[in-house]
């Protein structure tokens, strides 16, 4: 079997044995938004075509490639759903020489019934083989995730749009004048934004802070980017923990966004795991296996 | 005497009589940022070279004039301050044919040591004319300031970056796509931002709200800038309103941002009372009589 991680900015392909062991991978830039419409197939075939012709003849597929702007929009599952009702709604996609499946992505609302969505985060959830038990499940990233896991269903998730806002930000706002985004992460700088994040006054109240502590010569440039950054993951984590976790925290995801999640935890206190890189794969392989 | 009121984006300039009664008054968008360096004392005789030639002496600057981008940079007079400490700390600038004086702005800083400044809302909040009973006020804008004012002095104040976070955020992420900026002011999706802010989760998950919200077809493109607008100042306002206030809240400032706060004020069920218009020029004048 091969398994497609396809998002935005990247494809991830595994090839598997039948056992489930992962014996192929590549890592591709060719992310949907690469990808011009109808140049699906083209582009499933150039990076997994000699596969095929080896012989793989079933392929699942997770992530944004089944969005509005991707191969075909597949509908959210609403939450809560596990590895059996990902397969059950799992759509077949014409493809010559291969049984071709799309997965859909998941939604919730919240309490208030504001709704929320995941595509491809729920793969690598239920791929992370946490068991039964209540689980806590961050993916960091330009729109965060935090899941709750419970016998082997992700029962509600929230987005947090820290990236994106992080993005424009320190690019688009006077704040771009005292920082480079470029600049090396610094510890400190993190660990100063987190700590002010612990304060009252509000998100919007902080950001003006970066702006004054430069005009104090209180802050530096080689810091600036990265309290900026501790600001904001501060607050995504104070607001998931006021939300509710069952700790440790899982983080999934790659170390340079990860490790600064676990910073910002060890100073909130909440204890933290990492997961099993290969959390996407392991998700595909096993929806794959409940496929009909 | 002639009060100017230099910002970054406009310069107002105000004649006054005897008495105090604005005689004459001029609203131009020569700001800050338009005058280049050594540029300054031209752009004033532009403006108000006819008054000084008719006999007015005496001038006084305040605002964005007195930054590091301006005329002249003047240090910042720490809070507490009143009309005499502003007074008392004008820088007197060479100029051909008047006196010319240059206000300071204000700094403080927070329970954490965390600095703030302002330049140009001090002479705003000292004009008008609160009497020496403690009291709230609010100056929304790019960075709207929230002022606490007792005895005739600024006692401490809190910048927002509400106004600057709007702008990026609605013309540089993926909030654009679903948002007209240019949309007019809709109501009822300004009050859906409000109720949002009042709601848990953090101001980052609320952002994502929105974007999925029109994912699923229950947020129009017409309400969704209002609704980003209403999100933002409900947040801010209520941080400000755990900050602690002295109601009725003090709003000064142009209607277009004022009514949105008397909107989000009035959905956190705080009274509040509009400001003279013409806070500034009263300030102007109440410092110019403390010249030496």
């Amino acid at each position: 079997m091969i398994g497609i991680d396809w998002g935005t900015s990247s494809l991830r392909a595994y090839r598997f044995a039948a056992d489930g062991q992962i014996t192929g991978r590549r890592d591709t830039p060719r992310g949907i938004l690469t990808v011009a419409p109808g140049d699906f197939p083209d582009t499933l075939h150039a990076v997994a075509g000699d596969w095929i012709d080896n012989g793989e003849g079933r392929i699942l597929m997770c992530g944004m490639v089944g969005s509005r702007q991707g191969w075909l929009e597949a509908p959210y599952l609403p939450c809560p759903a596990g590895l059996d009702g990902l397969a059950a709604a799992a759509i077949a996609l014409p493809y010559p020489g291969a049984d071709l499946h799309l997965l859909p992505g998941l939604s919730c609302r919240d309490r208030h019934g504001v709704p929320d969505v995941m595509r491809g985060e729920e793969t690598q959830i239920l791929g992370a083989a946490l068991g039964d038990a209540e689980a806590t499940v961050c993916l960091p990233g330009s729109h965060s995730k935090w899941a709750r896991v419970k016998g082997g269903e992700v029962t509600a998730f929230a987005t947090h749009f820290t990236g994106e806002a992080f993005a424009a930000l320190a690019g688009h706002t006077i704040l771009a004048r005292m920082m480079n985004a470029c600049s090396p992460f610094h510890a400190g700088g993190f660990a100063r934004g987190v700590a002010r994040a612990k304060q009252g006054g509000g998100l919007l109240h902080h950001l003006f802070g970066l702006r004054a502590s430069a005009l104090f010569d209180e802050m530096q440039e080689e810091e600036a980017s990265s309290t900026l950054s501790g600001l904001l993951i501060g607050h995504e984590v104070a607001a998931a923990l006021e939300d509710g976790v069952a700790p440790p925290v899982v983080l999934i995801g790659a170390d340079r966004l990860t490790l600064r999640y676990a910073a910002a935890l060890d100073a909130f206190g909440v204890p933290y795991i990492k997961a099993d890189p290969d959390a996407a794969a392991h998700g595909l392989w096993r929806i794959g296996q409940l496929l009909p």
